[in-house]
């Protein structure tokens, strides 16, 4: 997607040196538009548990490439399998909620363990990490196409006036290497000439929203508006938003759905005002093996300073401030569960499907 | 309450010179502790509508004193009546959602109208608004003493184990003089020694959870934990809260609830976790001409710069950030409204009632 006028993806290899991975760093934007480079499995790690990436589909991107990383790192005494292993595990403690890392990881490492040394173990990582890369964006162009049309007949139902669409925390292209998943059918609408206008949640404690979303949308020059997290459920009561669009950070077979904390509040409110709340994942962020979410899927508990500070721009400098007392203490739970009686359908990779068994598990056996 | 360990109101008459009124400045807390002066209605109107101070019952209060200091202002070829009318009317467009404002002032003007000359206005106003000031005070003590039994029964429940309270934004003694509304009944239940810990919604966009909120409870003693809007859902759902107590600044006839915008969202998250969600309010904050809140309470819509920039402290300095891109607009709805089929009861100075139009208007005739 685009920054200024050039096409830029979250996450790339180095054109000239391909034992480095080049990352957009998501702390500093919108104030700075910073590249980094990894060159290291360590690297890697604090890419993803220092949130320079996030959004669940590009850290499993990131993963997989720290998982090529680790085949560099290998000396002839390694004992190749110890290696890789540590490495996966290392990679996979980065960040507990979002189920694509442990994918990633692990398909990387089902790939490699067959390979006898380490050039071309090398190879096939590199190779296997490019497609991933190339299969997220993929993936993400088809989420818009089959979410476009949900916004299309909204539109036509509205006589052609702006379609509102209300979104929380970030699920644009940043996230998710190219197109994004809640953004790309709104990007896919407002380049065929839909309009479209988004509300965009601030989403404390990082404010995703408002620095990575908003910047997204702006870039792409897609009609939006910053408000709180407080605000969306009178906007819902004042008909002002037509429908919610989130991503997920892990969804249970059963169509529970992890995203970034808020997102229940959201559905709850957006239920309460028979609003649409859908949904768009790839599918490698359906955990399968999990029936509750509630019971199941860890979610991440970060710095309390992240709550008791925010940190903007002031004077072309990033500046972090504290907005309680000195002594207060904070929890920060990252994310929460939305119940699947909540939400009204999911968009992936493969198409729509309701949120519950069947429909879910057949999304893997029609593939 | 306490201040480290001298007792404060939010607002008073000074000792030496009655024709000021002192105010603590609600936006410098907690980072500065510093009073602020009223000598004209201008002061009184720009302190309601710079929020230096803020929450119903107070503002109320500061509206009578400033009917009070309006009488100061006339000189002998002042039309009593138009003066006194125009600074009502005046003072009532300082913030539009609370219902106290309008209360607290046409009480003055009707009380004042009467009198023949300005001296003796002087005198009444200045009596009638110290009365004022004293009733809020004892209604939120009554307030607290209804809401009591509340978290003594809960506490019982749990077998002594702390009771958890969520509250949003700030309804403690800051904005109510003395005591607060909300917070009332958790202030009498800690000095009861029954063991509550309060979840503080920070309350973006003015944080006056995490500012003042925290900072009253800090002084208070009272065990407490700061969170972003977004988590109370997720505590909820993982049973860390036990009931929730908010304020009001505008409840109409019917139980519908105007309070600070994301109350909504918690009482839906409380009523789909079956979660007793109370309003607490002194009965002036009920409007008896409205039906429905949504409809009928106007929701004020405030400063985008409250949205795109936060507030807070660095290098013992107020430092403001932006947390968005320069270009980035944003809407900034101060209020919701929460239906009161989402409110398991009112906490008022007269006791507790159910959200129906017969409880509350009963609350009027039992007077």
């Amino acid at each position: 997607m685009k920054v200024g006028d050039v096409h830029y993806q979250s996450i790339w290899v180095d054109d000239k040196d391909p034992e480095v991975i080049k990352v957009i760093d998501q702390q500093q934007l919108p104030f700075f538009f910073e590249i980094r480079e990894l060159r290291s499995v360590e690297d890697a790690f604090n890419a993803i548990s220092g949130m320079i990436v996030r959004g669940a589909p590009v850290i499993g991107v990131t993963a997989a490439f720290g998982m090529y990383l680790a085949t560099l790192e290998m000396n002839p005494h390694t004992n190749i399998r110890d290696h890789l292993g540590n490495a996966a595990r290392y990679l996979i403690s980065s960040r507990p909620t979002a189920v694509n890392l442990a994918w990633a990881v692990n398909t990387m490492l089902n790939n490699l363990e067959a390979i006898p040394n380490q050039d071309e173990m090398t190879v096939a990582a590199l190779k296997q990490a490019k497609k991933m890369l190339k299969d997220e964006a993929i993936k993400c162009k088809a989420i818009g196409e089959y979410g476009l049309p949900l916004i299309e007949s909204c539109s036509r139902e509205k006589g052609g006036e702006p379609v509102n669409i209300l979104t929380h925390c970030n699920a644009g292209w940043l996230a998710c290497v190219d197109y994004g998943t809640a953004l790309a059918p709104v990007y896919l609408a407002h380049e065929n000439k839909i309009p479209v206008h988004v509300w965009v949640d601030e989403t404390r404690p990082l404010n995703q929203g408002a620095r990575l979303t908003a910047w997204e949308l702006a870039n792409e020059g897609v009609p939006h508006t910053l408000i709180t997290d407080n605000s969306g459920g009178h906007l819902m009561m004042k008909n002002m938003i037509d429908m919610v669009i989130v991503g997920s950070d892990r969804t249970t077979r059963t169509g529970d759905v992890a995203n970034k904390t808020g997102t229940y509040l959201k559905a709850l409110a957006a239920h309460d005002n028979k609003i649409p709340f859908y949904v768009a994942l790839p599918t490698s962020s359906i955990d399968l093996e999990l029936d509750d979410g509630l019971a199941g899927i860890p979610v991440e508990e970060r710095d309390p300073d992240e709550v008791t500070n925010v940190t903007g721009f002031k004077d072309r400098e990033l500046v972090s401030v504290r907005i309680c007392p000195e002594a207060t203490m904070a929890a920060n739970f990252s994310f929460d569960i939305t119940p699947s009686r909540l939400v009204t359908a999911l968009i992936t990779e493969h198409g729509m499907c309701m949120p519950n068994e069947k429909e879910i598990v057949g999304l893997f056996s029609e593939k």
